[in-house]
């Protein structure tokens, strides 16, 4: 498998703010690699509040499954992650595997089944040996430490090419909060494994109820905004814990206005962690931004950001570094949402390519080729048809995704 | 541009059998080519009616748009299609060319406007020259000839590597009618260039209502059922034209039992195309039959049959003749289409791979790892929910798509 570091990778593991009252622990469980950590054990304080959103995936895993359940009770006391083994698509055992798993922590922590969330990543099909886990997991949690972010970051990778961390420090009604987390994710799914994982702590105290509708909202402009191949995976999972720790005022609603800032935060945070799974696309060569104005809603903007996003010839196009703007009013055609064509304006890195239907007079292909010779690019496009308005996030589709995912096993 | 023949290309243009009433012309029109014909113009005795279907790309060519308004007339007297400049998103330019194009061939061959039909194919956002065209048919038209075939196919082919045709004998009420067409495809949008066209023929006398009911219900399980890429073109069209030279008893609906032959002889003509497109994929190396069942609707089976169809990590797979069926599962769920998890049963060249939300016990890869490597690959879902059943056509994605696309230029 090609490991080399992406062009796009950050220079290096951020510095993330602590948040009181989360732990981690990582080890090796042997489960499929063996010369480093593929397990990470987070430990809650009690009170801690939970939320979650999922993969929309029809043939999602059993840990999606028992994840979706436990946050009706809307607290956590750990959430265990593997790398290696995806636990998806391996029936009643996968089932067991999941049960077996969330008893062992029930049992190391002390704590309701419906506090612990799993989460697991890897091969799909292959039944998971949850016996290794929960040896693994009485085995590691003495180590609980504080600030682990980075080992925490990196025992869930899989074949991600570098670790990927965002933090903020914010604050609600006066009294300074911090947010930090992780994510994993290389490909929708990566060769024979699968899986976009995302993890945010925060010390805020919020009701999970309030956590929840924060993170869903955050999610449609972040992880709900980028793709790298438009697969998607059986276990994507994206989890915002509030250890309490903060002792602000309480706070009932999402909608109040002390949360500004913390919304803010957190989007950031979020946005952050999703641009670098996008970063370690697979094969990526290039960054790029796509925004899309002038759409009947911002949801019909979002999916016509996508379908230049998703767009296989798009992609090709960026790759090669060919500044091919018909492939992007294709793309536009295509997504099935309300455009003008007629109106239709085009902009590549800042610079006109097309307006009114057609190509801008006296149209120099110049310098929008050489804003192709970038690592950003930059495309935005007004449908003209009304005030939606969205931006998507992806990469270039490049040989190196055909090897890293036809050649995998040459 | 690599020009290679596909490997999945037929060993010759089949020899197509003759239909009475239609004559062709092709010739160069000085468009982009300059050493092969690239104008195709069709004669159509008077009383030939019309039906067509054509892409559902919002920022669709002036073309496109003219084709769906003429056809309120019903009837034909000409078609006319161009290679190497798709007059797509030329903004007021293309839709006077359109008008300059029709008129020429009105006068030509005295007839109504609405009784001429156009397409283009090639570049996007470059202005056409409709006057090169005007000029053209002039001197061309005198040469109209019947069973013309190949040249009618060649002179429309952009990046296809072979001609693509396709023919079937039967009857209407035990008179002899034939069918006989040609279509041009190899990505949904090759380099710089756009579209899918399929022109079908038949001497049958058919109604124009009766004739499009007949094509849009083929298309489905046709054109509809086929991806290379998964993009749009502006220019998609699919066009049925019924001279009605053949004598045989009027028909006045398209369910009438005596229909029953011709309507399986058209399917037959569109799907041998269609394949045909799909085995001139940009890059295929394999041929790739997607069968679902147990689908809560057909619909519901081609949406499934697509996702899988379409999915890079699949089509990767694939290209790399890597029987990695989590793959299938993946894609199944990403569909959104209901299916059941634990009763999915998924089989790869006939061989049984998972059942029952889980690999088949004692699974051997061997002879799935064998099947993949043939040239053609065979796939099928059932998704245990209903009785829908679709089969869809794709190719690999290899390097070589890659190469065409990204590297165009360079």
């Amino acid at each position: 498998m090609d490991t080399t570091l992406s062009p796009l990778a950050p220079k290096s593991f951020p510095q993330l703010a602590p948040v009181a009252g989360v732990r981690f622990a990582t080890g090796n469980a042997g489960l499929r690699y063996k010369s480093r950590d593929d397990i990470m054990i987070a430990e809650f304080v009690p009170g801690t509040t939970a939320a979650g959103v999922f993969t929309k995936s029809k043939t999602c895993s059993a840990a999606v499954d028992w994840c979706r359940e436990a946050l009706s009770s809307g607290k956590a006391r750990a959430l265990i992650v593997n790398a290696g083994n995806a636990n998806a698509f391996t029936g009643k055992l996968g089932v067991k595997a999941v049960e077996d798993t969330v008893d062992g922590a029930a049992k190391l922590f002390d704590c309701k089944h419906k506090q612990v969330f799993v989460a697991s990543t890897g091969t799909i099909g292959v039944p998971l040996d949850a016996s290794k886990l929960v040896s693994a997991m009485n085995k590691f949690a003495p180590d609980l430490e504080e600030n682990r972010w980075e080992k925490a970051a990196r025992a869930i990778m899989t074949t991600d090419t570098f670790a990927k961390g965002a933090t903020a420090t914010t604050e609600i009604d006066g009294v300074p909060v911090t947010i930090s987390g992780f994510a994993k994710g290389s490909g929708m799914i990566a060769p024979d494994m699968a899986t976009m994982l995302g993890y945010v702590f925060t010390d805020a105290q919020l009701p999970a109820d309030v956590l929840q509708e924060l993170l869903k909202d955050g999610t449609e402009k972040s992880f709900n905004s980028i793709t790298v191949d438009s697969d998607t995976s059986t276990s994507d999972s994206l989890m915002l814990f509030a250890t309490g720790q903060a002792k602000h005022a309480p706070i009932s609603k999402a909608k109040d206005k002390r949360m500004k800032a913390f919304r803010q935060a957190l989007n950031a945070v979020l946005i952050d962690l999703a641009q670098q799974v996008v970063r370690d696309g697979e094969g990526a060569t290039k960054f790029v931004t796509v925004e899309v104005t002038g759409a009947a809603s911002d949801k019909a903007a979002r999916k016509i950001g996508l379908a230049i996003a998703n767009s296989p010839l798009v992609k090709t196009a960026i790759a090669g570094e060919d500044a091919n703007w018909g492939r992007i009013v294709m793309a536009v055609g295509k997504s099935g949402e309300k455009a003008d064509r007629d109106a239709l304006v085009v902009s590549i890195g800042g610079i006109p390519v097309a307006a009114n239907g057609e190509v801008v007079p006296d149209y120099d292909e110049t310098p929008v080729a050489k804003h192709f010779q970038g690592l950003y690019i930059d495309l935005s496009v007004d449908v003209g048809v009304g005030k939606g308005k969205a931006t998507v996030w992806t990469c270039d589709l490049t040989h190196g995704y055909i090897t890293i995912n036809a050649d995998y096993r040459s």
